[in-house]
């Protein structure tokens, strides 16, 4: 029996649902409601409406090994970081190579996902659309996949800026900033350090008479260009996981903090935040230091009021004449079309097991994808989420009981609660590696390490040492691809292949990555041998290690 | 006896030349043919032919410390990097401070300086000037100083580009960019990577659809924010050049490289150049390793062809579609009113004493200033250079036998021959603090640092280990300025001011800097016990020292 799938939003994820969807022999119907696909990396002159909307110059914060579909590399000839236009090549290219495009509905807007009636045991759902002719539809779905992003309402608390009715300037929200251009000359604050308030700083500095950055809790601040300018995601591999979920979080947050301090003291650039390094989804921003430097962008505290056109922050400071504030103070999510009791949301939180599944519903037919803020890139995230929910429409894969999924919820939150800092921006925070594994843990497709390591441990070293591909996750079991190994051999050769535009005498990239291997196996060799009892420990009992290497370390 | 020394140009030379006149008892009358001061930092919104011209979003790369004059600091308040907005600002106040601008007749052109019949004996000039109606006038001076600059003339050497006159694109020299907006979603190649054509890359790669920096040589790439975020500038003093000196060239170019590919691997962004690191006037750009990587900037080599809209570089690879060539190939300097026995140019050489003096004159009453390019500030080195002119002018100091001159210029040209890449742009090069120590000498204000180890230990530690900012060189000697040591003293809050906007719980810029201090001191200490002995070796004969350590050291 074909099970029919509705998708909602024709994103990044909507397209990994497609596509997965496909793979398992499910019937997908995609409903997109603008007419093209892309999601937030459409680009629109205009912004439109309850849409995602970017800016002109936005560059993706994720290179291109980390952020790709697991079975589709980005072709070598794309740079690592690329700017929105090029990663709407790369979804056309995905699109068309495993014909995506003939599943979605353009035009089409969901207006009601609604169980039916005999949802209990058909898991069905009743789903109405409305066309651009204004024509609604009533459509019966076997499972109903949400893809419609985090990035769509802002996130605008002008009550917590007395005065901003008397603001004699522009504003908006950073959702609605295109271009710099107009703000030549001008004085301008932008509220907050994420990053695209990072982003539009920097850019805005270029052009205007000042350029004021508020942040209330200030930031930690990363580069993309790495150590030795290797793109910096690709250094977040297996074994700084496991030092990471080894050592205690106080000290590995001060290894961080101390490592991007050597590019630029954060305290004395006024950025210092009073909360550790990893307690914060980070900032990532190479051009900022040299703007705070070269004092086009001052930071700011928090603003405690506006009158007329004077700003006043925190500190007493009063900034005359300001021309715009741009509030990049993020977004909400809800699922308008939902019924309250189906997902609730409120602050930002919404109760779902491994942020996927609604644990209330009778049945697991209904799947949300791509609602995570990872510590790395969204789209394979999304395509494993999305692996998972039609191995689960299926039925290939069980949920657990709903007390159990509630539970864990419970307790993905504490966790989440007690690392970062009290923000409706850190709710669905989760780490990369650690997330994709558990995932693939349940799907059946995470590496087998000790076989690899036996059969090909070429391979098995590239997994272990090297960058944490999403190809790695398609070397077995369900969805595996057999271009998967071939992939993760020549990642490195797909980073340099870019930046080689011009013959060097000494184009030495690759054995400056097999340096760094070879480094990275080092560490982590000595690593493993000097917690070698104690890792067997540690799966056992996770906190007693802690405990033991607190009594070793100065911690603080 | 008054001595009347006229001034042509009213830029910052020419400013730092009427307060060394007036210091020394001189009258100036200076002669600036646009109607405001500041010469190349006079931002003007259209380029205007003969004039040296910036974009608007320039910003110095050399930080306040460094480039202020000796007796006025820099307000505590101004970023570390100035936009050239404060850059005037600093210079208005400079000039209002010290009333320079009265002596300053504007919208006057010097037509022609030429030695008086008597000259031999008088050592006068006949000056020639029009002023805005066309007016001529002659008169008479004791002295002259040209503070011209070099940046007025554009080399645009459009025979090295065969096809150019096919072009159907825009081409245009550097000095007349203004603002990127224009070439918003167009195809730009930047020709040359100074430190304007790394600028004005990757400032139009915010906007093009594709910017292509096309470099024949390569270059290393220094950053503006160094190590924890210190203005990469204030590492350069008295100990690390005194290594410089010490240390084989190769080596410390060696360590340089290694410094700079720890950021991004030089040969890995295809900007690896032939020649060592201090073979080549340093290029800074914070922000290029980022526009790489993100593939918004290509580097390319050398253009080999032009065809209609078509660009071929030497690799054999082909950019269509070009809409813009900018060609930021630098500058060629000449001196139109002198006659050419007097100052004779050629390939941007010039033969002159320590840069200043043309030796074959019968009588010193003409001084170059500010034609340089230093490894450093140009402004200190320019009043430097005028407080030696003045005391030359004045008689206080001789100068040495033509002879001698010559062979001091003729070993200086051999000697930046062998160090530099063959250019244009290597002809006036000089080591910062190695020059104003050399200038320094002959006026009678090179710090006496034993006396003042004994005197005022605290003092001598910052003149030693802590930047070489100008106001050492007016602790004592003629032209000795009261504040210099109060100067010294408090740089590095005028170094942090700027940066504390927004208050942090930790607020230790201070303690971060006493650490840099310890630990500069420390590497001083272990590296003059040392060289203990082989520091007097070495006064005595540089050559053995270095023949000596190369057989120690594994030296390329």
């Amino acid at each position: 029996m074909t099970r029919r799938v509705a998708i909602v939003g024709g994103g990044t994820s909507g397209l990994a649902c497609i596509k997965s969807c496909l793979d398992e022999g499910l019937e997908p119907v995609c409903y997109e409601s603008s007419d093209d696909i892309g999601g937030l990396w459409r680009y629109k002159e205009e912004p439109e409406p309850d849409r995602a909307n970017i800016y002109h110059s936005v560059i993706i914060n994720t290179s291109k090994e980390m952020m790709c579909f697991s079975d589709f590399p980005i072709p070598a000839h794309f740079p690592n970081f690329m700017h929105h236009s090029s990663i709407m090549e790369y979804f056309r290219m995905y699109a068309d190579h495993f014909q995506l495009t003939k599943h979605i509905r353009f035009k089409t807007k969901v207006l009601q996902v609604k169980q039916r009636s005999d949802f209990s045991h058909s898991g069905q759902w009743d789903i109405e659309t409305e066309n651009k002719d204004g024509k609604k539809e009533k459509h019966i779905f076997d499972a109903v996949m949400i893809c419609i992003g985090h990035h769509c309402q802002p996130n605008m608390p002008l009550h917590d800026f007395p005065g901003i009715e008397t603001f004699t300037g522009t504003y908006f929200h950073s959702r609605d900033y295109k271009t710099p251009e107009h703000w030549r000359d001008k004085k301008v604050v932008v509220v907050g350090i994420g990053n695209s308030g990072g982003d539009i700083a920097v850019e805005l500095s270029r052009v205007t008479k000042q350029l004021y950055l508020s942040t209330r809790r200030g930031a930690w601040i990363l580069n993309r260009v790495g150590d030795n300018g290797i793109p910096l995601d690709l250094s977040f591999n297996r074994v700084l996981n496991t030092v990471r979920r080894i050592l205690p979080f106080g000290l590995f947050c001060s290894l961080g903090e101390r490592k991007v301090n050597q590019r630029f003291d954060h305290a004395m650039y006024s950025l210092k935040p009073n909360h550790r390094m990893f307690s914060q989804h980070p900032t990532v921003n190479d051009e900022l230091p040299n703007r705070i430097l070269s004092g086009t962008v001052q930071v700011k505290p928090n603003i405690c009021r506006i009158q007329g056109s004077a700003v006043e922050f925190d500190d007493g400071t009063v900034v005359e004449d300001v021309d715009l504030v741009v509030f990049a103070t993020g977004y909400k999510f809800s699922f308008p079309f939902l019924a309250s009791h189906v997902v609730s949301v409120s602050d930002n939180k919404a109760c779902l097991y491994k942020y996927v599944f609604p644990p209330e519903l009778d049945r697991p037919t209904l799947a949300i994808i791509g609602l995570i803020q990872p510590l790395g890139a969204i789209m394979p995230i999304s395509e494993m989420q999305s692996r998972w929910a039609t191995r689960v429409f299926k039925g290939c894969i069980k949920l657990p009981s709903m007390a159990e999924m509630i539970k864990d919820n419970k307790c993905k939150q504490d966790t989440m609660a007690k690392r970062y800092v009290h923000s409706q921006r850190h709710t669905i925070q989760v780490d990369y590696v650690s997330y994709m594994d558990e995932i693939a843990e349940l799907v059946g497709v995470q590496p087998n390490f000790t076989k690899m390591l036996l059969t090909d441990p070429r391979l098995a070293l590239n997994v272990l040492f090297g960058p944490t591909t999403p190809y790695q996750y398609r070397l077995r079991g369900p969805g595996k691809w057999a271009g998967a190994r071939q992939a993760i051999l020549t990642q490195w050769e797909r980073v340099s292949k870019p930046l080689m535009t011009r013959p060097c005498n000494e184009p030495r990239p690759k054995r400056m990555f097999k340096w760094a291997l070879l480094l990275m196996g080092a560490t982590a060799g000595l690593v493993a041998y000097a917690f070698r009892d104690s890792f067997t420990d540690f799966l056992q009992d996770p906190n007693a290690l802690v405990d033991k290497i607190k009594t070793y370390l100065p911690v603080q």
